[in-house]
């Protein structure tokens, strides 16, 4: 029995892993540089001195907040099976280093290759960020139940389709999204849904031997969302044009956040007959707010803020209750850690409010006309025509909230669509994927202590494990 | 039996939860905005702009820190119970949000109502932030033996008394305390203090069944103390007036921590026989430097703030040992986290250090003459005559120093009688509330996973816990 | 048998904790002031204005990183073992408080004594926390085995050296070196491993009973090694000396760190008979990019970056596997948490890296010639002739080439013969320290909760184990 026929976790991860980074290494060594030489000591050269300060002082402090967010906030709040906490925080931990790597790639040929070299700033590694992002989300939907080489595959595929996604809904749709929730929280969520699909496991109707939580885990998943909770603000407001929308996408965030946390208490409160509330309830429906505002942060007032972060946690505690079990079972979509309650719902809630605030906002709001600043916000930075779809004397409200909901139609259309073609990739006998029995098993992939709880397989067993053709699965 | 005749969680706390999230929504609609329409875009208006800089390059980076202080370390350090980790880290959560909001609501109508609109900066959700800090430390006396429903009151109560002491020991007192040691610690705590002892429990007099620690909550507990610790700098520091005083208040707070951090390790080593240190002493001593400087942070030398961090420290262990059971016992004070030792004694200690400096510091410390340096640091921004109190001409350092011990004594007062009136109202047996023997115990308000430690209470059982009418507790 | 006469924890640690304190409060309370009073308040002077806006703006918000790296990032990687967790922790804990204060004073009279006082800013309690972690990275390779009191002294010989050691490759070297790799991670590294070779046990030649991990350590250590990753740019590019050698410093660190994260997992799993993951790996190869890249992080290329972190984390990864086993064996060196893989050899990697970067570095890099560079980020801040060792006119890229291998001959030398004195310092009978059977093993230190997993000691049995004198082990 050759090894090379049946795959094996030693055979692949490593080998694909040298592969990808080698490649990332002399593609950095190739065409990424610093600075264009000819202008970097140009003192003269106001704004480029104004663009190093910007980066440094602009984006480091909010590149580190993201940071927290990706690496230690989902980590963690991704780490609450009782057998698969490693499966939670390192897998993330490699797939997010991947996914930015792949994104620095991806974006950098796409929007920064200018004679032969693509100037790397900290600016375009948080846009990596933001791509990787998607990827981490996306693999929520089938936590557990893909092996870390799948995991790669998905990630290889979706971050070249967000940043094409990403694209076209600003150059074409001139989105207003400063948080990304269309761009971001909505594409991953029904791309993990279409990989989810596709990876249906009948065997999973049932709740799964090892799919428990400890109070330890619980309390670990619930302190991730407490970080992620704390830096939504950065991540929602570093993208904003104007200080003073900055400093709005920052509070709303903020109050938003509040809002729906308080929100996730009362509804958890009352879902359950005896009134306790439910940690997974917490540990994600706080957070709904703050996906559902980033599409509208620095638009709106103090109290849409607060409206919306309501909204958003009411649809996600209803959307653990009651949608997930009815999408499992009728169209078989199985959503592992939820990701349709805190991103697809709270995410449409959010497009919806921003197309409402942006058809019977005031007119003055803020001091300026509403069309002025849909101009501002919308287009600064844009060429001065908008071709096709209009320009600048006949945009109006209505356009922009059509533009709104289109991009919301087109990234749910491209997202889906993507995480079926990703799904039956993945299906692919020859990557190595865990039978059923080994689901939400840290053992496959990790050397676990001896504590960790359940009996230890031995090696010739694990070779058996991890070998069982997809169609037993 | 009727449910809506006996308290039960599920009828109280989602209704209190969502009529108070709805009024805040109702209250933000109304009155809050972001700017007033009138300046925001007058770009000539240079201090409007300053001011807005100011709040995102100035605050905001403290504003981080506060929040990871107040959710993050607050909540990993009240999580040292091995039942309870939830009634730490995630009622926190819920009191936090409740409390920061309803102090946005009250201090925005108390200071910053203006042509029927508030307006809402970043600097005022800081402001609304370090009042619901106090409703947080005020908890930590009652730690377990109080329902959620019964601290939201607690906290309905405390913030608008905090407001009002607040502006009482500024306005008429002029007291120095740029990090809040006396408005926010000594308020904070003998507020919990008389609640306390309102809550007074005979059944507590010996140590709880389920008042029991882990190797694991104690390490994460310990966690949190260093997450405070780390962004304690921060909070004493973000309300300094100038960068001068700034910069001492953060050097003078990282070195009254860090002398009171050995100070510490050497206390508890002391206090036990075989000279092992207590992790009580750990958690909550090494934080007590950073209590007591904040009164003085930015005055101080640094040697001063050495000496104040190890006698708060010292202060702090021996409350521990000796002062906490005296309490329980003769004047029926059951301290359950020791907030006295922690924000009390620290308090106190730090208070009377900046009379001493006050006094006898030298008279040109800084460059500036004492007397010019009080009113630099204390009447800035204040009205130019000082009333009932004194003028500028007759200020001096024993009139600062008098005002100082006055401001102490009166937020000792006010605290104290505050604590005991709410202490009264959260006995109405109407509030739900746990009886002796679920004390500490996650599963009367959590869905806790089946590992948890305990055996698991059924939902008839279940029902009966809570029901338990006051008298019997 | 009177207590006098034999070694106990509670006999040496508060007696030395405070006279240590003590010591420190009145040298400060002395000499160190925070500002020249002449001119402190003279506006005029931009100068000074300048830099106490350098501190709170370019300094504050480092420091704050590095705090978290230390105290909490630190401290949890520390944690990893089962029943040493406070050991790992709360001792980190307290050695990095003694060390910044040590090191404040070694520093400020060594540096900063003028006119008879010390001038205490931010960037020097910055210094100080950067001498710290010399004396943490050194106390990794005796974890475990030696007591709080050894490693106060272990600390308290190890930061003059680094002073002295630092203050030589600088001012007589001129070292290329913005991270302290050479400084800090091969000064530290060579300097705990001299000390574990004395401190050798023949019992330790067997993995000790007590030397295992829980997947909830391993997941809180892993956890701390996240934090690392995520603020070590901040540590790499805080002390750069110019706005671009920071931002490339900070995006360079990024880069070095994500690539030897990818190869981690590659060679972890590749390492493994059956693919999976080793967390000790993950723990530690991880960061090793980040050690290595420091000394060139300001120089080099994206490209580099990513081939160094590539690199190192082969080089850690493979240490762990074949390196440590030999030197434990061969050498006697017994190093316990593996600083030589993480520390030692990124370290030279990354030296050898900037060797071959300043030797076949574009002479136009950056734009301008190599010679400038060398010239702008190792002289800026000299004197204006560099004496003994050649002038600005001589000064070649083989010149600072040949440097940057002196200044790493000179740190090895000066580290391991410190070692080896400070670890016969150790060895003396007099220090408390603990027995063979009681390496590992909170218990002795500290009064740990009773579910901690071994059988509780006695207190005469925990007084016998204390007592063992030192040539029984």
């Amino acid at each position: 029995m050759s090894i090379a026929f049946l795959p094996s976790l030693r055979c692949q991860l490593p080998v694909l892993l040298f592969l990808l980074q080698g490649a990332f290494i002399a593609v950095f060594n190739l065409f990424f540089t610093f600075e264009d030489p000819s202008t970097h000591f140009d003192t003269s050269n106001a704004t480029t001195t104004a663009e190093g300060l910007d980066d440094l002082e602009n984006i480091f402090p909010f590149f580190k907040d993201v940071h927290i967010m990706l690496f230690a906030g989902l980590g963690l709040m991704l780490s609450f099976l009782k057998l698969y906490g490693f499966g939670g925080i390192a897998v993330n931990f490699l797939i997010a280093n991947f996914a930015i790597q792949w994104s620095m790639v991806v974006q950098g040929f796409f929007y920064h290759f200018r004679h032969g070299v693509i100037v790397l700033k900290l600016r375009n590694v948080l846009e990596a960020e933001f791509a990787g992002v998607t990827a981490l989300i996306s693999a929520g939907a089938v936590l557990g139940r893909t092996s870390p080489v799948q995991l790669l595959l998905l990630t290889a595929v979706e971050i070249p389709l967000f940043v094409v996604n990403d694209w076209l809904i600003n150059e074409y749709f001139h989105i207003i999204d400063v948080g990304g929730t269309v761009a971001i929280h909505i594409f991953s969520c029904y791309f993990g849904l279409g990989v989810a699909q596709i990876l249906y496991r009948p065997s999973l109707r049932k709740r799964h031997l090892k799919e428990v939580t400890t109070s330890n885990t619980d309390l670990l998943s619930l302190l991730g969302t407490i970080f992620l909770w704390i830096f939504w603000p950065s991540f929602n407001s570093v993208l904003a044009k104007t200080r003073e929308a900055q400093h709005r996408a920052i509070v709303n965030t903020f109050l938003a956040l509040s809002s729906g946390t308080i929100t996730t208490f009362a509804m958890s409160s009352l879902i359950d007959k005896q009134g306790r509330l439910s940690l997974v309830h917490l540990q994600n429906a706080s957070l709904a707010g703050g996906v559902a505002v980033g599409v509208s942060a620095d638009l709106i007032s103090p109290g849409g803020a607060f409206t919306i972060g309501c909204l958003a946690s009411i649809s996600c505690s209803l959307g653990f209750q009651y949608l997930s079990p009815f999408l499992a079972k009728k169209i078989k979509v199985q959503d592992q850690c939820g990701i349709h309650n805190l991103h697809g719902l709270p995410g449409i809630i959010g497009t919806v409010g921003s197309i409402v605030v942006i058809l019977l906002g005031p007119v003055d709001t803020f001091g300026l006309s509403l069309h002025e600043t849909l101009y501002h916000d919308g287009l600064e930075g844009q060429q001065p025509t908008l071709g096709l779809f209009g320009n600048r004397e006949t945009w109006t409200a209505q356009r922009q909230a059509l533009h709104q909901a289109a991009a919301l139609g087109v990234t749910f259309g491209v997202s889906l669509f993507g995480g079926y073609i990703t799904g039956l990739l993945m299906r692919f006998p020859c990557f190595v994927h865990p039978s059923k029995d080994d689901f939400f098993d840290d053992q496959l992939y990790f050397q676990v202590p001896e504590d960790s709880g359940t009996k230890w397989i031995s090696n010739e067993e694990l070779q058996k494990h991890l070998l069982v053709p997809l169609k037993h699965i």
